[in-house]
């Protein structure tokens, strides 16, 4: 599995995925679950993604190709997209069209793949958006009552998100609460698992500002998950019930 | 959906339930998942339900049935077992029955119904058990590494437990750490409802010796769930990334 986090901000965007998938418990490798397509100054689009590696890995081939060489692909250009919300069409459209054609194949084996994926970005002239595309396509958007979207295992993260985040808060404090939750899932699930890319984007830069990879070990990510602990142990100590 | 979660201590054994069912989102109830068999001082025997509401009644009707009139039951009496295992075996074995009874009927119409369990007491010459029961009547027990057994909604009040639940904290902690294992529930999931059902059985007293109903705006649940806010935003807002 996976986890992916969003959060959309007044000042921003801060995205952060793990990195691990696995095919059965003895096939367990790592892969970068975020991709960026950037004109840097211009427009910038970051997508992440959850799911099954066939379907995300052509997925992503599909609309670099696209960006990379626009007249000989059969889908359309990211960064040639008018709106985001233009680009997050052209992402589910190519996504449903992988997932069918994948899904033709794995049929004959009674098996299914699908994929799930979080696409956020800017371009001049429009604001900062976030979407959350579902294995059909469709899709979802951020919005100041629900600033964070999570794809893959969401669960165990969600309730740090929903009692801290809200849209206008610091893009340094969004960081702290998507590190936080991942960290919650990193320590529940074994299907999620370091190392972590972290990306800022922040508002009217039009471009991926700040990116971070936390390797295992990582100690300022080993520093904040145990002073979270301590908080965590500390605080139920405290506290009657 | 529900979520039920049980601890084995050293010293005893806690359970808390919600109560909310649902057959979508417009016919919503409450009804009770905790169930206790005992002969106070000599035996006792509490049960959490998860799952399709045919099941579970049923099953609770049957095993009822089996403990006021074990002559005229096809359902071996849970009070009547030689040990708790023996106990997990026959709901096992009955709710075996009852699904596949049902399964039967739904399968007509392309549907299924199933339900997982907690089982947990003690009788004379025997110590604490727990044991989670799968739709299939397997189960497997709580056991000093993992003391603490969950079913239904059980991956938004996980992360707190792994962190805090140990089998020799005490009664009056687990009962915390379960309810604010509840409470991050409730607060991330609308399928998880008030009142909630709390269960303590201390070691050696063959009975259950504390149960507490909390109703919808219970000013002690209100205080503590508050109180646990209050420690994580601050823990928050102090904590450096």
């Amino acid at each position: 599995m996976t986890y992916c986090v969003g959060v959309l901000l007044e000042t921003g965007i801060v995205l952060l995925s793990d990195t691990r998938t696995n095919a059965g418990f003895d096939n367990i490798a790592s892969y970068k679950k975020m991709f960026v397509f950037e004109e840097p100054g211009e427009r910038v689009i970051a997508l992440m993604t959850a799911g099954s590696l066939s379907v995300t890995q052509t997925l992503v081939a599909r609309l670099r190709d696209a960006v990379d060489d626009p007249e000989h692909s059969t889908v359309k250009s990211v960064l040639a997209a008018p709106t985001m919300l233009e680009a997050a069409n052209i992402v589910g459209d190519a996504l449903s069209e992988v997932t069918a054609s994948i899904a033709e194949k794995l049929g004959r084996m009674n098996q299914t793949a699908s994929a799930s994926l979080i696409l956020a970005g800017q371009r001049k002239g429009g604001g900062l958006r976030m979407f959350l595309i579902y294995p059909e396509g469709n899709y979802i958007e951020a919005t100041a009552e629900t600033p964070f979207l999570q794809i893959g295992e969401h669960k165990y993260g969600k309730p740090i998100l929903d009692r801290v985040v809200t849209m206008d808060m610091g893009i340094a404090d969004a960081k702290k609460a998507l590190l936080l939750s991942m960290d919650s899932t990193l320590r529940s699930n074994l299907s999620v698992g370091m190392p972590l890319d972290l990306a800022v984007i922040s508002k009217d830069e039009y471009r991926v500002g700040q990116t971070r990879r936390y390797e295992s070990g990582d100690p300022a990510f080993a520093a904040m998950s145990e002073a979270w602990s301590r908080v965590l142990r500390e605080g139920f100590s405290r506290i009657e019930a």
